[in-house]
């Protein structure tokens, strides 16, 4: 018998760079990984994800159906070229496909890495744990609720890529219309990610002890540097009310996108991932949250959708990655 | 040389009931309507429609290749059944398609009339015009902006449906989350139909104008119950002052939709239809509403659709149920 096949998976972080080689199950069959440098220069990024790549390609002990790559935002699906990503600014223009191609004598595909976790999730998460329970899933709604909060739609076995591949972005969908409404960093006021990110979590908590309105919060005791959204959610768990109203108001901004998400897509499903929803889970908010947003469906059945948390956690992009490549390469993930 | 083929359709609104033939150009040969009975029974409404179905029928010249019929209302699009629809809800559960394929001998299909009418818009309309001007669409959003506010989704020349057929049902997604939101007619608050569409602008006008706020309105003239959509518009048409207000805010309702549905969708075009919308294009308002969206793009490549209006205008319903029938009996709209 031959050795079955392997995808190479990449998922290119803003913090990390890992490498995988996954099986057709969505197995991990080995990993490796290396911390981007700080404020590195184009060259610098590139030679470790391609010294990742060459060893996973060595560690292979099939033969590779192709490198799959999940990069931290937004690119081109066709040509896999980079489109001012906002964490990897130096790497604008960039095609892995092109590059990689020559250098592997393999086929690459790249992908957004929160449109690949709601694939990585379809197939070999969330959604086929739904299956296997004998309740198919058609559309599922992935949302990453991390640093920032992005998000990625499969459909009928399929990404819903739309126009360039930019589909799915919760995070910039408007929570807060009002004059008040909190700047975000794409320059829109009021933006989920600027409610909910952990990053927007982090700051409000900072910004709420240096008003110095909150003196018996558990907070105010920590150096500034040390309230993030961690902290927050620590300190929560313990039912400090400043730390409890914060998360409140992040899930209310939440729940007002995945409203809109409900209505617009009518998914059977939604996932939540990430650092924040890992917060959220520890609280036992995610019950609140789909009772919240099924509140506001306008049918019956726009509300008859599932809402669970990651299955593959922080895999989720390596899986996803390597979803793709059994697609591209016609084997039904 | 055979009779070309033809398509019936049929469009099933809350006001009327339409039929027509269409050719493969998506061109009408020929239609009739008949309004809807108020208050209506179950029976009387299908007599009305079955009775326009074989007056189509019997026009027809050449051999016809089936009934696409869309609807006012979530309708599940493998059975053709109808799903509580808020504007028609005698009809709840009854299947078209079961009711009528034995009737007349022919494959029917249902679709709802959003949903159907991107996909004639797609095909035949805004889209289509794109295409034969060299810049070819790939993701259209409709809007329809009329007595409430409704959507749909053509992507790769195929209708995005989600779960349960109930998509782009932008009207209920979120644009007033405060307390003082609106309470729409679907129960929720601060829902774009209920400070956008047709029915809202009425209704608010008349509130401001029974407020005793606004003496120096030319609305204060009229009669309460001609106090509509349509005499706003006429009003802000001659600069009105609560008449500008009011469409103002409107507007900025239907901005902060759109602009969740450039950031989930990624369009490169988004087309608006329905009477609110003519009044929009009377006030040449589309330019305003595009750079309002665009101006909130997290990338440029967001920002990269047009707009603008239904160029099927009423006839858009037919078109698309038509462009439906040439999709399912595989012949490529």
């Amino acid at each position: 018998m031959s050795t079955p096949q392997v995808a190479v998976a990449m998922d290119w972080g803003g913090t990390w760079t890992r490498t995988a080689l996954v099986d057709r199950q969505g197995e991990i069959l080995w990993q490796s990984r290396q911390p981007n440098p700080k404020e590195g220069s184009k060259e610098e990024y590139l030679q470790i994800a391609e010294s990742l790549l060459s060893e996973a390609v060595d560690r292979a002990a099939g033969p590779i159906a192709g490198i799959g790559a999940a990069v931290a935002g937004p690119v081109e699906p066709t040509t896999g070229t980079f489109h001012q990503p906002p964490n990897l600014m130096v790497l604008d223009g960039v095609s892995f496909k092109e590059l990689w191609e020559p250098r592997f004598s393999l086929p690459v595909w790249v992908g957004n890495d929160a449109n690949l976790a709601a694939f990585g999730e379809y197939h070999y998460g969330a959604g086929k744990e739904s299956n296997d329970n004998g309740q198919p899933v058609k559309t599922l709604f992935y949302v990453t609720v991390s640093t920032g909060v992005g998000g990625g739609i499969a459909d009928n076995g399929s990404l819903f890529l739309g126009a360039n591949g930019l589909t799915g972005e919760i995070g910039h969908t408007v929570a807060d219309p009002t004059a008040g409404g909190l700047t975000c960093q794409c320059g829109a006021k009021g933006c989920v990610e600027s409610l909910a990110s952990g990053k927007a979590i982090g700051r409000i908590a900072r910004d709420k002890v240096a008003s110095g309105d909150h003196p018996g919060s558990s907070l105010t005791a920590l150096p500034t540097a040390s309230v993030d959204a961690s902290a927050v959610f620590d300190a929560a768990e313990q039912k400090d009310p400043l730390a409890v109203s914060i998360i409140d108001d992040a899930v209310d901004a939440l729940s007002i996108g995945l409203t809109n998400v409900m209505h617009l897509f009518n998914p059977d499903m939604i996932v939540l991932g990430g650092g924040v929803t890992d917060g959220l889970v520890r609280l036992d908010l995610l019950p609140w949250i789909h009772r919240q947003v099924r509140g506001r469906a306008m049918s019956r059945l726009h509300g008859e959708f599932q809402l669970t948390s990651s299955r593959l956690g922080d895999s989720v992009g390596l899986v996803g990655a390597a979803a793709m490549v059994w697609q591209q390469a016609g084997e039904k993930p």
